[in-house]
């Protein structure tokens, strides 16, 4: 489907075109485009979270890597090698710049006809996740209409933490996609998003991108949702993963097992939404799993103004930036090969094989 | 206990002495004190938030109604009126102000011995919540001791929601209470002091009070409490209450609900403590507690610099301010005269006598 915004898209032949991308540092109050016209450009962009998300990511870095061989073919290891060290921890930034390396011969074209092929692979997978998960909110949609229960608030409503959405993509999103397509689809729903401290990628990224797309988005604060629950106005819970491990454990942006435990306490399925490339089938669970602990200044002076006591005073913080949602709090897992239900050690281990995820040649 | 800061205080003699408080709109950023001279600047004080709390607010009023009796005793009702129009809901407020009312002869001195009555008997309360609630801890604490499980945290660990604590009364607190006769007691134990969106309570308040007197705190986004409790860092919790019914469901601030279905969940003992005269034995149950909702901009600009959509593109927002913890997810309700627990309807029912708050004649 067709956005209104585009989170980086090719301008031009491989020879002279160039990057461009939606500047998510200026979002939600500006929809500023950026045009990356050198390697240099394209890792301050990255750097500094103008484009963020690791499939978006590694999809600008294939772009930065044919705007290196127009830049010059001699020094094309060099940029590519200095791409690789704008995200220190980027899987999909590795994988795509190791891609890029292996096209040969290597000129712009065949470049760039690399670059547009991750991405409309990346594409293809967001809109697989989107219509596996669509089947699930018609079939809950069915129900909702079936059901005569007063309390049931204006059909389905769709809660999501943090963004996986299209800004964190070449395509819909993971944890979005589904609501894209059955927003294509003139399903009636309504989304609630967490607003996801401590950096608010929920309010300023998901609301924006949604509200844009024309879906029905609510912003509620993260301890607000227990509450909407209680009240009944959710009918299902999605949001995307950083890594699942073997038996489906799923480590995402912190705040995602608070909503699964609540889902569990309220009888909401909980979905993960992520393609199969999320899964690190060396981990046999999630405690195996590290949790990034984050700096205090988010926290304290997440704002701009500071909101925490000085210094001085002694009081601490706690950031940890993820954490693992047991399996067995998931009702389902949507990948782009369809459902992983129940998620169990076993129906992984025995889907795995479809599912994995092969990188184009 | 003798506190680093001064929540509220009366400075000099009945007939020219002045009511002294901190300002509560500059925390936790500056520690600054203002002087209210006049019934006017009182009533600025409680208007703009310099003072809040329920049991604040109304020995705030009590020290205004002294203030009024100088400025002139012909306009004294007058002047009490105005005092009552600072807040609207605040039912404290007006109860304070229909005691000072009543007090004959109306002299400054006179009305100053009930005002300091009425900031007694509150400052009696809290600690009477304090050594009910200290109990617990220690009982944790000596099964903490015994315990030989790794993964115990450095003791007891006590996560609080929103500041029910000193800022908001005339002595210890609420729910801050049973701490502060801990950390007296030499007790060791650490606070996590949940942030509280949307105003931060939490963050600005809770933390800087606890730190200030020496308490061992951390601030936590409230979506990190669920990942907290899972790494075993939380022994019990404990919030204060705006209104509780009679079977024991207890309204408090948005984000409670949502901790007490986390403590269910993770086996971990979740505590409301406040005053008898928080029970409205009116209401049979919470579903008759109206939840006040907000307006959006808590939640779009909570602290300067707007975090959401532009309101052209249409998202939208839901900011509840309370939520109500049902009865059965409540270990126990501290009150000054002991515990509810456990919290049935039974049992709140039996022991109201006991419990009826009687306020000073």
């Amino acid at each position: 489907m067709k956005l209104p915004f585009t989170t980086l898209e090719w301008i031009g032949p491989a020879t002279t075109g160039h990057l461009r991308l939606i500047d998510q540092t200026k979002l939600p109050n500006e929809s500023t485009y950026i045009d990356c016209k050198t390697v240099q450009e394209v890792w301050d962009a990255i750097k500094r979270l103008s484009v963020r998300g690791a499939p978006a990511i590694g999809i600008a870095a294939a772009y930065g890597c044919v705007i290196g061989a127009q830049q010059s073919l001699a020094a094309f290891e060099q940029n590519a090698d200095h791409l690789a060290t704008s995200r220190p921890t980027a899987v999909n930034l590795f994988w795509a710049i190791d891609q890029m390396k292996k096209v040969e011969p290597r000129t712009p074209e065949n470049l760039l006809a690399h670059a547009v092929q991750i991405h409309n692979d990346d594409r293809d997978m967001c809109n697989a996740i989107g219509n596996h998960g669509f089947k699930i909110i018609e079939q809950l949609a069915a129900t909702a209409n079936a059901s005569t229960d007063p309390s049931n608030h204006s059909g389905i409503g769709i809660l999501t933490h943090c963004n996986a959405g299209a800004l964190a993509t070449g395509g819909i999103g993971t944890a979005t996609a589904p609501m894209y397509v059955a927003h294509q689809h003139d399903l009636k729903f309504n989304v609630f998003a967490d607003e996801t401290r401590p950096l608010l990628q929920g309010s300023r990224l998901t609301a924006y991108e949604l509200a844009a797309a024309g879906i029905d988005v609510t912003i509620i604060c993260d301890d607000m949702a227990a509450q909407v629950m209680r009240e009944n106005r959710i009918s299902m819970i999605i949001t995307g993963a950083d890594r699942i491990a073997a038996n489906g454990d799923a480590a995402n942006k912190i705040g995602t097992y608070n909503l699964a435990v609540l889902a569990n306490y309220h009888n909401i399925p909980f979905y993960i939404a992520a393609p199969s490339s999320t899964f690190d089938m060396n981990i046999p669970d999630g405690s195996h799993i590290p949790i990034e602990q984050r700096g205090s200044d988010e926290i304290t002076q997440g704002f701009g103004s500071r909101t925490a006591p000085p210094d001085e005073l002694g009081a601490k913080t706690y950031c940890p930036a993820f954490d693992v949602t047991p399996a067995e709090l998931i009702t389902a897992i949507i990948t782009e090969r369809g459902l992983i239900n129940p998620v169990t050690p076993a129906q992984v281990l025995a889907t795995l094989n479809n599912l994995r995820f092969t990188p184009p040649a």
